[in-house]
């Protein structure tokens, strides 16, 4: 019952602290208040032990990590640990840089997060930086498609219990898998790889899932997923002539604002492997 | 006659100096395009002197501040003092860390703001944490509703008394005052607290306004508020079926870039108690 | 044909590392994939010449430059140089602070640009900060107008010239010259300056067509400049009654988005001097 997650957000509207990139903030804060949920941004070392403290959780994004930002997302994550509260890693750009890749390695060795979400290339890279590869195949093909996804669903369901965290990975089907069961989703459009951002919008919202829906874990990440590739399908439905990936991007959040708990059910398409 | 308030700041077109968060600070650029003002953005300590010196006034904002914006608020802050130019508080958060209730008290002894805006909890913080409780009752509602309005409009009135400068306490219903007299606003609709930001270009909107009514600072900053809130109804009427909360931001800013004097006084609600 | 330039962009994908302003940062890297390119947003001292080195090339623009971003902005740029890729210089405020001024005049020692793009007293400023004012002239008028274009372009040549790359002022009349011939370009509407960041953008893309066009650079620069205005004039024959600038922005996005190579081809307005 996906339809319960989302509702759960709407109820009990968490506070969800972002230590963010500064290219897409302002629709992750968009996002976060689209589903019924309160963004905080902040992170200066400072204060951020203290502002996390106050929300339900904490959405790390790596995109535009600096020096200054970086202890401040090991402060605010071991303290959400201290706390209980949920903590989710967006590994941006993991790979791509040494920089990225070992902050995203050494975030996962400093703090026990509650799930990690990104594409195949950024997860990938995780699992063999995190010097995880015995026993987790990363050989997995660089996109999830049909013919690459058995391979896929194994390698995330393996690099998930390693990892001791879900593992969502978004691409043209996403996967989110708790080391035993593999949601396998099949929401979204080709287009919003078009827009920048959706992916850290989806980082937000499953944080907001997440902390709303304790007993539910797996089933809320999956939710997130669901309800940001539907509301993709939705903003696209609602496309008019001229328009392009701006406006869609502007849509897309629309879509959330409005989604319902019975349309996410009904729009959710996924199956559990 | 609020019209001559936004005529005049189409008239002169006030450069604005913003030290800003990161969140919302797009949107901020954009709304003071929109009311006929221009931004500029520059927060490093090297520059931000010489940044305010050519601007007609600086609105300082403190949301996602940090170890090396802080210093440059103060001494952009005080050169604004030195030149008699308008200067602007927007503590956004305090009351949240000790950081940005610390920061706040701390520009309000260093800088002579001509106003302050908030929503209630922020500026309950300041006027707690600036050591001004004799003769300022902070212990006023959390939100300023019909049936808590005396007693929050004896609390403005004191603190901007206190304060040295105009207060804004901004939410379901609108207060300003300069410690005489109290505007008493009833624009807007609750929907606004939905999009990121509407508060950080109110008081972007809010600094042109005072530059370019040097004569009128009290209905000037009054004259913002309704604006804004005026812009928000006008754009909820505009508001589509599938039309979200990213949809209905774009939509005030828009508004804001349409509003001539007549509309703003015609629409404008308010009261002078 | 201006068409091919497009074209090419659409067809090689390049990936554009940005070290630019938080301020128009996400339209930025919308505007680059609406034209076909991807972004990459990095700023970090420790990364940036790997973030820059998987890239195609490089936009620099000095909006909100501070003392952590600044050295990235030498590191990044001299490795592109060494790479033999593409780099470009957005000079945004120069002339506006001695900071501004002194690290565009300094960027220019330090990176051989393959071009620069800016207003016209923005690349006034670095005409005689950089000491060349010797064979330029610098005295142009302040607009470049009918009534000034032939002075204008004499300026823009020369200081093309002297500075060893494209030069792009634009304005009313945008002009894009390598020294030797110049593009004089009548694409855009004046509502453009009432949206944050068009220039931005069109720095950018400028990049992004400058990589996808290695034997044409001139013309890619211009044919840029062309996609910009055009999509200016498109965006803006798509408003409604009741939209302002925010959607008028929102449109010259959507327009680079669904702008084709004919489209481009037709609806480019230029001579050559």
């Amino acid at each position: 019952m996906v339809k319960n997650c989302i509702e759960n957000v709407r109820r009990k509207a968490p506070l969800v602290h972002n230590i963010t990139n500064y290219v897409t903030v302002n629709d992750v804060a968009n996002a976060l208040l689209a589903c019924g949920a309160s963004p905080i941004m902040s992170d200066d070392r400072e204060e951020v032990e203290e502002i996390t403290s106050i929300c339900g959780g904490l959405n790390i994004n790596i995109g535009t990590l600096n020096q200054n930002t970086i202890p401040s997302m090991i402060l605010a994550g071991k303290k959400t640990n201290e706390l209980g509260h949920k903590v989710l890693l967006d590994p941006v750009g993991a790979g791509a840089s040494k920089l990225r890749t070992d902050t995203a390695v050494n975030l996962m060795k400093e703090i026990k997060f509650n799930a990690i979400r990104g594409n195949i290339s950024e997860i990938k890279t995780l699992a063999l930086g995190s010097g995880s590869t015995k026993g987790v195949d990363a050989d997995v093909a660089d996109a999830v498609i049909e013919d690459t996804l058995d391979s896929a669903i194994t390698f995330v369901k393996a690099f998930s219990k390693k990892a001791g965290c879900i593992i969502a990975v978004t691409g043209a089907i996403d996967l989110v898998s708790d080391g035993d069961k593999c949601y396998v989703i099949r929401n979204g459009r080709a287009e919003m790889s078009k827009i920048t951002g959706t992916g850290c919008q989806l980082s937000a919202i499953m944080t907001a899932f997440l902390i709303a829906n304790p007993e539910n874990q797996l089933e809320a990440a999956a939710a997130a997923v669901c309800a940001m590739g539907l509301a993709g399908e939705i903003g696209w439905s609602n496309m008019q002539p001229g328009d392009g990936n701006s406006t869609y991007g502007n849509r897309i959040i629309d879509a959330i604002y409005n989604m319902d708990g019975d349309t996410l059910e009904k729009g959710a398409k996924y199956e559990v492997r």
